[in-house]
């Protein structure tokens, strides 16, 4: 072709696809923005609905606007019974995103709106948002041989996880933990998931096509699955002598250390800062401090280690400390990529809006790169067909 | 970023991102090889069961290899009965896309394969490929009210497609030309679904996952969608006296004739030109010969007048003629996408599992690109945090 260019096996790494005003992150100084506000200022006073709304929206709501967005959230909190009975018949041992892909098209099927619209978008987000939060938690229940419970409007979206995960009414510090998560989680520009949800829907195909492809890619072991990876890596630590020494032997046979580097992110990834300091807090207040320490060692020595390899803008990144972080709130392992999921949805359905109804209008209609054949080849009429012999 | 580039708003449209060995397409030449075979050879030669084995494994099988392999897609016919009961629960006016999507999720349930590898992604192919079109199909019946109809390991993939469907005996010659259409659907380079199915895979998410991807990509109007358009336009110009003045109105209204021009090929797609003679010969044995004549004057009239707007790289793609195709075949127009997909699966799984095992050794773990942002900004303190009034 005659435009022809070659970015070959890069991963397209630092290559600009497409403008977005949805969030950006300066890798070099370790800034994250969400439409515009630091995710600091965000953690610090936002919640997770105002969170979602800003990156949906491109703009802070009014306290009423705020208000009728929980309640469109809460109003999609029931699920369909053909889907609890459905997940009722479900092996209990099946992981928890693959139930979560199986929910989501399930809760596709009832949606009857034919015309796809930027202004419908903004409502199957909230009831995307409502969904991935009561099928995790519903799913948590029901393997257990439990019932799922209720949202209630009157409380917050992560005092509903937590109160609809035990049954208990949830511990307020417990529960601005969670919704902290849940922000820091929310947007992240072009990620692997957030491209996946992107690509899919430059096709044209529905919101909840997009979001299962953003499933479908945050279920890999380096994308998702890397904050229980960490957390596994930090239990194997707490029983060992020699940290120092278990690091080194771990870099010299070139294996990875879960939580460390980042794809963008060439210093200290900002996420991580504030929930290194909500772990400290969080730990301290119930009574697990030698988790935090152990957590804080680990970073010193590996940072350490990697700085005299000439590897010094290898920074812990999120995924360091958030399963920590979710183990101590009382979380199982297996939900921490689908408690991902439920906070990322509001930045993958924010992409998708973009992709279909926003900046998107210029470009060719879908993603669709090329490839170098460096297969068999006979020339351009094929090789001679003939079965092959036994 | 160091070696930041620039590609946007293009769609990727011919940027070269990856090796591959699993099919060429010359888009100048209108020629299409899957791994070094051409298409007209496969379409004349093979079966859609061999056509799979070769893309999946690099070369044609021996006879009893596709013995072997035909008889593992019939071993993974029978859906697990929590799949079945939960689809009985499902609306029965759900599209069978969704279907499929919420249907193959549930077939992960039970993949207990934690060490993923090569060798057991063939396998799971070959459960794949089953499972594709037998979900397909028990959807068909189920919605009518009817239970699910065994797969056979005696008939062709082909012919259990179409017995399944209408548990009456498959007339040789339609089975065939279900049979050719399968082969040239089976594959298509870094299409937008195959695309997004090596995204996703590329987080080492697992095969069923990818094909999760592949599967929302395609539910795409302008992916999967093309051939019932193109179908409905068709239908459409039954009834319309005066075609050439219906094509140039649509053209000076910028719409899309569908079922026209491609991404890659500027001149003819060579599996039309393969599938316009199917057409014609099963629309004279099936008496629909008008049906042949009309689609061959849209092409006509079409052709001429985007030629004499110097547009003479704009031909017939292979949904202009696959969505007849069907139709005279007996499939009701919700299945056609899904048809694609049945086919599709085996090109799907190829790309995974050369994106996880086989040339991407080389790449960085994963497809993360960057974006330009153009949105709300501060500088990298961010803007100042506060809510609107109402």
């Amino acid at each position: 072709m005659a435009q022809e260019s070659v970015i070959k096996n890069t991963g397209l790494r630092g290559v600009k696809v497409a403008d977005t005003k949805v969030s950006f992150i300066d890798g070099e100084k370790g800034v994250l923005i969400y439409s515009g506000y630091s995710i600091e200022d965000l953690a610090g006073h936002s919640t997770f609905e105002e969170t979602a709304y800003l990156l949906l929206k491109g703009e802070l709501p009014t306290s009423s606007e705020l208000e009728s967005f929980k309640n469109r959230i809460a109003s999609y909190s029931v699920l369909p019974d053909h889907l609890v009975q459905s997940m009722k018949l479900w092996p209990r041992e099946s992981n928890p995103m693959r139930i979560l892909m199986a929910a989501i098209s399930i809760i596709s099927f009832e949606d009857k709106d034919s015309e796809d619209s930027a202004h419908s978008y903004i409502d199957k987000s909230a009831k995307l948002i409502a969904s991935m939060a009561v099928v995790m938690v519903a799913w948590e229940r029901i393997r257990k041989g439990l019932d799922p419970l209720p949202y209630s409007a009157d409380l917050s979206h992560a005092e509903n996880i937590l109160h609809m995960m035990t049954g208990k009414k949830p511990d307020p510090e417990v529960s601005k933990v969670l919704d902290i998560c849940l922000i820091l989680h929310a947007d992240h520009t072009f990620n692997a998931s957030t491209f996946a949800c992107r690509e899919v829907v430059s096709t044209q195909a529905d919101i909840y096509a997009g979001v299962l492809a953003g499933l479908a890619a945050l279920s890999g072991p380096l994308h998702g699955g890397a904050n229980e990876k960490a957390m596994n890596m930090m239990d194997e630590l707490r029983n060992e002598d020699d940290i120092e020494s278990w690091i080194k032997t771990k870099l010299s046979k070139k294996e990875k250390i879960y939580g460390m580097g980042h794809a963008v992110y060439k210093t200290y990834d900002p996420r991580s800062s504030i929930l290194k300091k909500i772990l400290e807090k969080l730990s301290s207040d119930t009574g697990q401090s030698e988790l935090y320490e152990l957590c804080a060692t680990v970073e010193d020595i590996a940072v350490k280690i990697l700085s005299e390899k000439g590897k010094d803008q290898i920074k812990p990144n999120i995924d360091f400390y958030s399963g920590t972080v979710y183990k101590m709130m009382g979380f199982p392992h297996d939900l921490f990529t689908p408690l991902f999921a439920v906070s990322r949805i509001a930045g993958w359905c924010a992409h998708i809006i973009e992709e279909r109804f926003g900046l998107a209008q210029e470009k060719p209609s879908l993603y669709r790169p090329a490839a170098e054949y460096i297969g068999n080849y006979c020339g351009l009429t094929g090789c001679e067909y003939k079965s092959r012999s036994d």
